[in-house]
């Protein structure tokens, strides 16, 4: 196991604990919802965000106890966007880490409910975490809500890719709609661990270069799996980007020429790290393995 | 006019304000999600929840300008409860308050992403707002985030209320539903309120059994308006829980016995404002404006 596999290891131990701990169980009324809001919490994600939000925190020096509850908060988001997403009046996916997707199960209005829902209680999980000070919890709202909201964040992104659909878009404003739905809440993972470290606000600079460098890295090897890899190994299904004729990096740049981007975006990434005199071992091998992943 | 009629008068103003301050432009990109937020929020809504979080926090002496952010927040979660519940996955409405509903206006894609964000917005506007201390505006999250989430609040009463679709439910498990759905949202908002006023332990008990009493009355006349009225007085469509064989009062206890309930529970809510040395006139009055409405 490399350093990097041992901490998603512990990282998704702990984070799916949290979870655990601040959903209703299954068996408590509305057991419809909550066992709606633990198909989807709980499919196998990869925890990519908490993992970025501990790494760059303990970085800082902040104990995992008060890095958990926000990681668990930012993965509840990500879920509350991907059980939306996945509806028919949106992307219509039946499929999401190899398992029905939660509309399928559940049926749509339970499936809106359990995203709405979800949101909720990431906002009152951080508000209840006294394991940070009040002001800090006051930040991270504030941050999480701008990356997932409007008119910069994740949901003002996924408005424009609605927008975008079927429309021959600029490479400007294929990257704006990048940044927006799927940049935005990976840089709130990362300051949000170092705002809870503590970290001066040159160093916050660096971290956001950093995730905005591996955010767009994020987006554009999800281009390309899509459109290179298979339905079976990617657990959803692949070439719905081709399909919807949306407007992705590969169908502008062809598939050679963005992973020559892909590797430049990484050297950018790691690039920015230098500016930091702290341990960032984990934070460039975070960026390798969204480099080089299969799935 | 009535002296609630000019404080109302004043809250739609000012709140509304706030609301339009708060939310993004409707030119701001993208203009079709800030468009299909703003033609819900502004569909002339009835700003009941305001009204309640103000008249409390008000006769508890807060300023009006520690007040309207909160009470903004809460009409926003309103809205966004009310948007996701006209999708056709839910209650499937093309009417409310006289107009085309979100989704009829702007397809269902963009309803589901205007209320998504439209709780985003609430949430950091409370978490931003630096007239009240930050203890009061975590206290202020926390609550709300609990009354419309699970499992006791908006978001587990609607749940409640898909499952029990075409079940005969007894007047227990109505009032469940009542109390979650409607009551929860609305005794946030007296509560709240309150918080911002630095009222006692034993009078935010006395507003918190207050605003229970007229929750319930105003789910009951709800029900009762549903039966009795008409499409073109209601502004959205009337008859819709025989139509759907909904638990409702009326269908439970019938007409005139479901008046003599709501005569009650106005009594019960007055009654509560005793235990308190404030000036209460305003609240009284809120009370018997649901009691006596028509639409």
């Amino acid at each position: 196991m490399t350093l990097l596999d041992e901490f998603v290891a512990g990282v998704s131990r702990d984070v799916d604990a949290k979870l655990d701990a601040l959903i209703p169980e299954a068996g408590v009324r509305p057991t419809r919802l909550h066992e709606a809001i633990r198909w989807s919490v709980f499919a196998g994600g990869k925890r990519i965000r908490p993992a970025i939000l501990i790494a760059v925190g303990e970085s800082f020096g902040a104990e995992r106890i008060k890095l958990v509850t926000a990681a668990a908060a930012l993965e509840m988001i990500h879920t509350y966007s991907l059980i939306h997403d996945d509806l028919p009046a949106m992307d219509d996916d039946e499929l999401r880490r190899g398992k029905a997707t939660c509309h399928v199960q559940f049926g749509e209005a339970t499936a809106i409910l359990a995203g709405d829902v979800l949101q909720t209680l990431a906002f009152k999980s951080i508000a209840d975490d006294t394991s940070i000070n009040g002001d800090t919890r006051l930040k991270l709202i504030s941050l999480i809500a701008d990356s997932s909201g409007t008119p910069n964040g994740m949901v003002s992104g996924q408005q424009l890719d609605l927008d975008a659909e079927k429309q021959e878009l600029s490479i400007g404003q294929i990257a704006e709609i990048h940044r927006q739905k799927t940049g935005a809440l990976i840089t709130a993972a990362a300051v949000s661990g170092a705002l809870i470290g503590s970290a001066k606000e040159t160093e916050i600079e660096a971290i956001r270069k950093y995730s905005e460098s591996l955010g767009l890295l994020f987006q554009i090897t999800d281009d390309l799996l899509d459109i290179t890899q298979e339905t079976s190994i990617l657990g959803k299904t692949a070439g719905k980007d081709v399909a919807s004729e949306k407007a992705t990096y590969p169908a502008h740049f062809g598939i050679e020429k963005t992973r020559a981007m892909a590797a430049s975006i990484r050297e950018a990434a790691i690039g920015s790290l230098g500016a930091l005199d702290r341990d960032t071992e984990l934070l460039k091998q975070i960026v390798d393995f969204v480099f080089g992943r299969t799935k």
